[in-house]
């Protein structure tokens, strides 16, 4: 599995000219704070309480109020992830996706994601596909080929000897509070398992990118 | 491939006393109207030429005013499709699903989806799991199981083994705007065989519903 | 206010060969358990703890599972509210509106919503717009469609006379889920008076339509 | 009407690692490539009629497949708006909103905002709000108070004091897809002249952004 942030929101200087960011934060995280004082136009900070960053979104999210999160977005490409985890997360519809085409990538180069509590017995996290299904997968989409179907045709129907935790790669977008709603029902212990581990890892990357976003989030997965 | 509707939106006495529903609509699409003339309040029809539920509607349709399609929604209960159709189902996010869980249920009695060029070679729309993968599937279940997994997560590992064309079962429900939209994408010669198929079986389904609602959809798919 | 149910989600025979619907549930509820049975295959109800839908659907709310509660959907008629309070609810996303449309429908004719706390001094629970008001705008109205602007231009512009609390009437539709997540927020001590007051009416009549759904909510507005 | 940029996606180096930015587009821009070539593991650039940016986009868009404008974002604040004019805007629900609260801010100093076809005769974007008004909007206020309701409960009901066309100030999210979705409705001399003006200065901002990515729109509102 590997997750590597390759976009993210970044602030422009006009945002500055309203308020003062401090000196506690990042810039997806004074993005929310600026959106959060926008709503009582307090970018003057009135509050002592509540004037650092950390202690301002501490306060939003005790109080539930998370529309402020939308304003700031982080993508991932994900590579070495089932189909089968991926049919789990999209379901999350406020995340937005670019998957690999298996109806256009020739598949027989792809490999097969070992399921977490198997890794150490197989010693791998993933295997190649095995060689008799991808010949028999050749085989199916040269028939089809010859019956006249186009290569696109072939291969989504040659696609049905695949197994179902086929690696899938995918560009993956969600703003803070979709990501957070996300964490919140995979990043558990009731979670399967790869899942489970997606969530740990993005929740590790997030958490270094806006670490008071997070600050509620516990160290072990929910329970 | 089984669809069945399991539910549709049904409307009340109280929106008689707004508008007559005229005699050539059903439930859905008076309702669809209904929702069209409270903008206007235009309930007793002032407009000739587009007294009739058909007209009414087609006018809606060739303006884009969409979002009236929203109200009425049609549930199916479908079977026999692969997870592979899911795969690609669920990145409409404006459809809801209720999905069954591979995580709770025994797949060693579940079939595999025959993709729809392969049917007739094959014999067959759906077939048994090989008994070699089922023998597989029940040893790692059993193997986790002896390791102190719960059933859950040994089913949930085991998975690993299965075909992504593993059959899948689900209730789905989607308004008639977002059905539209799922249409209008994959009610075409361009799509995935097997959602290709599902599509020409919702709308079949829905016309019966909806024929208003569904009056400028071809006869063929979109090419 | 007057808030009024024209439509809802209704189930089809073909649900019972399925599942026995007991006999403590109406068609949504019944709808709801379907899709939360269907997930794990127990139409057959073989949890004898759960074997009542008011049982059923108590667990399925525990556990938070809040996604089979999208089949069911609920629409109304909603008239007597302020442009303001529609301002607050749209912000609810996953609610469908059809709303009158101010550029089309002449406003001279309606009325202006009181806030609950002030409609004991007034005495009413709207007033009609202040002659004055009315004058101005359709001499606006006139002005600008001697000018040339259409009778649409020109009313959208002169609707800038109008105050924020003018009446609007709309077709509001919401899945059981969206319609519980408005709730949480809007049925609460905290929240403007008039969209509490809307909550607390709908709320009474969802009770009606599906109380095993809404077995969870207090009696009175969340603090 | 002031509409600012406050913060946009901007890509990370990892994203290099996988494809050459080539030299035709701004950051979004070439997100938005790498996620469309995620789908066809085409990072090389194997056609040489879509090697650029440009070309690639233009196929895109031809195409429909939008999904890929998901993934990047810009953010706006914007001030000098009117509260009728918001009322149209959420219901492009895939955008984000954090709104100044009528609830919380004294709303004397806020201004009223024109509707543009009345600015030459008005002779300003906006006016103050009427003296009389604001008198009546603070003694509303302070008898409320007077009888215990609290600051924010007095402020809300006596809102309804105030015009429709009322000032508002927001930030305001939407990724490439939603702002063209808006944009597709707005920029248009059917929409209301207000939301209408909105649409040019923003789209003229984001042309600004990603020229590639609205490379067909028009230079005029769609008619």
């Amino acid at each position: 599995m590997k997750i590597e942030i390759v976009a993210r929101s970044c602030i422009e200087p006009a945002l500055f000219e309203y308020m003062d960011p401090g000196n506690d934060a990042f810039g997806m995280e004074t993005l929310v704070e600026f959106a959060g004082r926008a709503c009582y136009q307090s970018f003057h900070k009135p509050n002592e309480a509540t004037r650092s960053n950390r202690a301002y979104l501490a306060n939003i999210l005790a109080q539930g109020h998370e529309s402020v999160l939308e304003h700031a977005s982080v993508s991932f490409y994900v590579q070495g992830v089932s189909r089968n985890m991926l049919l789990e997360l999209e379901r999350h519809r406020h995340i937005s996706f670019s998957v690999i085409s298996t109806r256009f990538v020739d598949a027989t180069k792809s490999r097969v994601v070992v399921p977490p509590p198997l890794r150490e017995v197989v010693g791998s996290d993933t295997v190649p596909l095995d060689s008799d299904v991808i010949e028999e997968y050749l085989m199916t989409v040269q028939a089809l080929q010859a019956q006249g179907k186009t290569r696109k045709q072939a291969r989504e129907a040659a696609r049905w000897l695949l197994p179902g935790n086929l690696e899938t790669k995918f560009v993956v977008t969600g703003n803070l509070r979709a990501w957070r709603d996300f964490l919140r029902k995979r990043y558990s212990v009731h979670a399967d398992a790869e899942i489970a581990e997606f969530a740990c890892r993005v929740l590790e990357l997030l958490e270094k990118e806006a670490p008071n976003v997070f600050q509620d989030f516990p160290d072990t997965p929910f329970d």
